[in-house]
C-alpha cells in the first residue's frame, strides 16, 4: 500500500536473487542507481549482495551491473588524444590492471616502457589497502611527487609523454565506491560477480582502448586458488570486450612475491633498476610480457619491449613523468631508521617465501595501511635477499625488515614465522624442487 | 590492526555461515548481543541473515540463537500463580500461538475457555501487519477494551479470571524486534530458522508451562506448502522443548479463511457466536481441538471442551476477562457506512475461496493496515455468505464486502478477482469436491 515514484522495490530484487532468479535489465539498472541516491538503504544492499554472493549472477546481468556502475559516473574519453607535433595521428590508449599482490611493483616500469612505442598509458591507480602495496603509496616515496592530477593536465601528459600514473578521480563510478565500502564491512568481498564488476567498472569508464589484467593466484593475491583466479579473469575478459574495450589477461604467481623488495622506497628503487636495464628476473619478465600484451592490443607488432628497457628509452620516459608531476627522478630515497636481518637457519635451498606473509610484515613494519585515513612510511618494508630455487648458506642474510616504528619488529617477526623454507642441501626436496612458473596463463 | 574490547568480529562471523560452516555458541552469543547493543550493524546483521536464510543453521545453533534473544530482554515468570481463595495451589499456564492467517479469530474464543478448566491463559499478543489480522486490533473493536496491561494487573487478571489476552510488553526479546525489523525490509523474513526462533523467543521468555502451536498452512499463510509448514512446527516444538516448556503443534488449513467472517468487529461478533454454542463449524473444530491440547498439556484429563462452550463457561470467563480489561462485553459494535455485495456468478458447488483473495481484500477496505502506525478501522472486512463444498444458486450473495472508504471496493473487488471458483452443479468436478480437512496433522 506504501506509495512511490520507484518502479521497483528493493525487498522485490533481493528476494529475486534469494530464490535463484535472473535480474532483469531494469532491475539491475534500478538497484544500482538506487542505491547510489540511497533509495535503496545499505541492509538492503548488504542482503542483496551477500545473495548474489552465493547464488551467484550469470554473464548477462554483471555486464549490466557493471554498465550500470559505470552510468553512475563520469566516463573518460581519449578519443581525441593525438600525439605532440602538427600531423600527430590519434593515439592508442593500453592500461594494466593488477588484483594486487606482495612486491607488485610492475605498473612503474610498464607505463613509460609501453609510452616508448608511441601507445598512450592512463594508469589510474589506487593506494593500498592490507597486505598489498598501493601504487600510489610507492610513488609517494619520491620527493615531491604529485598523485593527483586534473583532467587536462592528464591529457597533456599523456599527449607530450605518453605516461601517467596517477589517482583515480572521485567522480569514476561512484556506485562501486560506495558498495565497495559496504562490501568491507559485510563479507561479501569475496563474490567473483562483484568483484569482477567492481574493477571493470573502473577501468572502463577510464576509456581505454586496449586493457591488460594481471589476475593474481596464490597465497598472496585476493584469488587463493587457480580455478578462483581464472573464473575471474574469464569473466573480466568477458565484461571488457562486451563494453568494447580490447581486454585480456594474464594469470600469474602470487605464492612469492615479485622482485626483492616489498615497501615503498625500497620498491621504487627496484623499479629504476628495472628501467636501468637490471633488477630481478621475474620483475623484468612480467614487466616484458604485459607490455607485449598491451602493444599487442595497440596494434604495435615486431617490437621487443626489452631492448627499450636495455637501451635507456623507458628510462627516458620514467624521468619526464616523474618530473611532470613534480617528482625529482635524481633524489635520494628515504631510508628506515631502523632494520633487522632474519637469517638463514641451516644450509640448502629455499623452496617457500611465503607471499602473505611478506607482505603481512611489510604491512606490520609501516609499508602499508589499516584504514583509509593512516599515513604509510616511505622507508619500512622488507628486502629479500633470496628466492625460491636459490642456494642458501646457514647464517646468510635472507630478510632484511626495515622501519622507522622499531617497537614492530615483533608483530613482524611473527608473521614471517613458518613463511619460509629451507631444504637441506642433498636432500630430494633440495634437489627435486621447482618453483611454480610465474606466468601460469594467458586469456584472451 | 584495529584494537577492540570485542571477543568477536562480526565480518568473521558473516563469513563462517557464509562459507556454510556451523557457528559456534559463543559466536551466536555474542552477534545477537552485539547486534542488539548496536556493535553489530544493520548491514551486518542484515548479511548474516541473507547467509543464514540461504544457508541454514543446525538445531543446536537455532536453540542458541533463540536462548541469545530471550537472554536480550526480561523473562516473565507465572511460577508464583495461585488461583483463588486461602488455600489455592499453583496454576499451571497454558499459551496458544498461531503463524497467523485469515479469519483466524481463535484466540478469542480460545482462551476463556481453557481457563473454565482451572489453566491459566497469559495471550500475550501482537497487532496485525499485511493481510492476516491482529487479535489486538480485533479485541480493540470493544468499546473502551484496553489492549495495555501491567505485569501486575496481568498477574491479578490471571489469578481472578484465568485468562487474558493483551498486548505484550517491550521488554520481551528486544533483540528479536529489532531483528524482525530489519529482515522485514531485506528479502530475509522468509528464513524458517530465523522465523522459527523469533517465534519461540517471545514465547519462551513469556513463560508458559505449556504452549501449543497452531501452524498453518495454504494460499493466506506465511508457509504456502505443507514441507515448509511441517518444519516450522518440528523446528519450533524442537526449540520449545530444548527450553523446558511442554510443546506441541497442529498444522492446519490455510487455503480457505477461518469462519465466515475477516474483519475485526466481525470477527468478534462471530467469536461470540462461538462461546454462545453456534458459530462456524471450522472456527468450533479448531478452538476445541487448540483447547483440548493445551488441556492435555496442562495435565487436564477426562473433560470436553465442547461442553464449556455448550453450557455457556466459557461465555462467562470471556465476559469478566472482557469487563476486566474495560471492554463493555455487551456494546453494540460498530457496522460499516458502506458494503457491497458479491454474487455467485452459477449454480453448483464453490470449489474455492482462496484465503490471500480475501485477506488482501479485508486488507484493502480497511481492516488492516500497511505500516505499523497505521489505524485500522474496526467495522471493515469481508463476511462470506459460503465455503467449499457449500452449495450456491446463481445471484445469490457470496461475498459482503464492509467498509467506511468506500473508495477502496475496487481495489478490493481486484484482489478477490481469480479468488473463488463455483462448479456447475452436475459436473464432476461439483461432485467430486471434497475440501482439505482442516486440521492436517499433530506434531507432538
Amino acid at each position: 500500500m506504501t506509495r512511490t515514484a520507484e518502479p521497483f522495490d528493493a525487498i522485490e530484487v533481493i528476494r529475486a536473487k534469494r530464490d535463484r532468479q535472473t535480474l532483469t535489465g531494469p532491475q539491475i539498472d534500478w538497484v544500482v542507481d538506487a542505491y547510489t541516491r540511497g533509495v535503496v538503504a545499505e541492509e538492503q544492499m548488504s542482503a542483496l549482495a551477500m545473495a548474489i554472493l552465493l547464488n551467484g549472477m550469470d554473464r548477462r546481468e554483471i555486464a549490466r551491473w557493471t554498465n550500470a556502475m559505470i552510468a553512475s559516473g563520469e566516463r573518460m574519453d581519449f578519443s581525441a588524444l593525438r600525439g605532440t607535433g602538427p600531423d600527430a595521428g590519434p593515439k592508442p590508449t593500453a592500461d594494466k590492471h593488477s588484483t594486487g599482490g606482495v612486491g607488485d611493483k610492475i605498473t612503474l616500469p610498464l607505463a613509460p616502457l609501453v609510452a616508448v612505442y608511441g601507445v598512450a598509458v592512463p594508469q589510474l591507480s589506487g593506494r593500498g589497502l592490507g597486505h598489498t602495496g598501493g601504487t600510489l603509496d610507492k610513488l609517494e616515496a619520491i620527493p615531491g611527487w604529485r598523485a593527483e592530477l586534473s583532467n587536462a593536465a592528464l591529457m597533456d601528459q599523456l599527449s607530450e609523454i605518453g605516461a601517467v600514473i596517477c589517482a583515480a578521480g572521485a567522480g569514476l563510478a561512484p556506485a562501486d565506491k560506495k558498495l565497495y565500502a559496504l562490501r568491507d564491512v559485510t563479507g561479501t568481498v569475496e563474490a567473483i560477480e562483484l568483484i569482477a564488476s567492481s574493477i571493470m567498472s573502473k577501468k572502463i569508464a577510464e576509456g581505454t582502448d586496449t586493457l591488460v589484467l594481471d589476475v593474481k593466484c596464490g597465497s598472496g593475491a585476493f584469488m587463493k586458488t587457480e580455478p578462483m583466479a581464472r573464473e575471474l579473469a574469464r569473466t573480466m575478459v568477458d565484461l571488457g570486450r562486451d563494453a568494447g574495450v580490447n581486454t585480456s589477461a594474464l594469470l600469474t604467481d602470487m605464492d612469492t612475491p615479485l622482485g626483492l623488495t616489498a615497501g615503498n622506497a625500497i620498491e621504487v628503487t627496484e623499479s629504476v633498476e628495472v628501467l636501468a636495464g637490471g633488477g630481478p628476473a621475474d620483475v623484468v619478465q612480467l614487466t616484458v610480457e604485459l607490455a607485449r600484451a598491451m602493444l599487442a592490443g595497440a596494434g604495435v607488432t615486431g617490437v621487443d619491449p626489452a631492448e627499450a628497457l636495455a637501451d635507456g628509452r623507458a628510462m627516458d620516459v620514467w624521468r619526464r613523468m616523474i618530473s611532470a608531476q613534480g617528482g625529482d627522478p635524481d633524489a635520494p630515497m628515504a631510508t628506515a631508521r631502523e632494520s633487522h636481518v632474519i637469517t638463514a637457519p641451516e644450509s640448502g635451498v629455499l623452496t617457500r617465501l611465503d607471499a602473505m606473509s611478506v607482505g603481512l610484515a611489510a604491512w606490520r613494519l609501516g609499508a602499508g595501511r589499516a584504514r583509509k585515513e593512516d599515513p604509510v612510511q616511505a622507508a619500512a618494508g622488507v628486502r629479500m635477499h633470496a628466492k625460491p630455487g636459490d642456494t642458501v648458506q646457514a647464517g646468510q642474510p635472507l630478510l632484511t625488515l626495515l622501519t622507522d616504528t622499531p617497537e614492530q619488529f615483533d608483530r613482524a617477526m611473527a608473521a614471517l614465522e613458518g613463511g619460509f623454507e629451507v631444504a637441506g642441501a642433498g636432500t630430494a626436496a633440495a634437489d627435486g624442487f621447482a618453483p611454480r612458473p610465474l606466468i601460469i596463463d594467458r586469456i584472451d
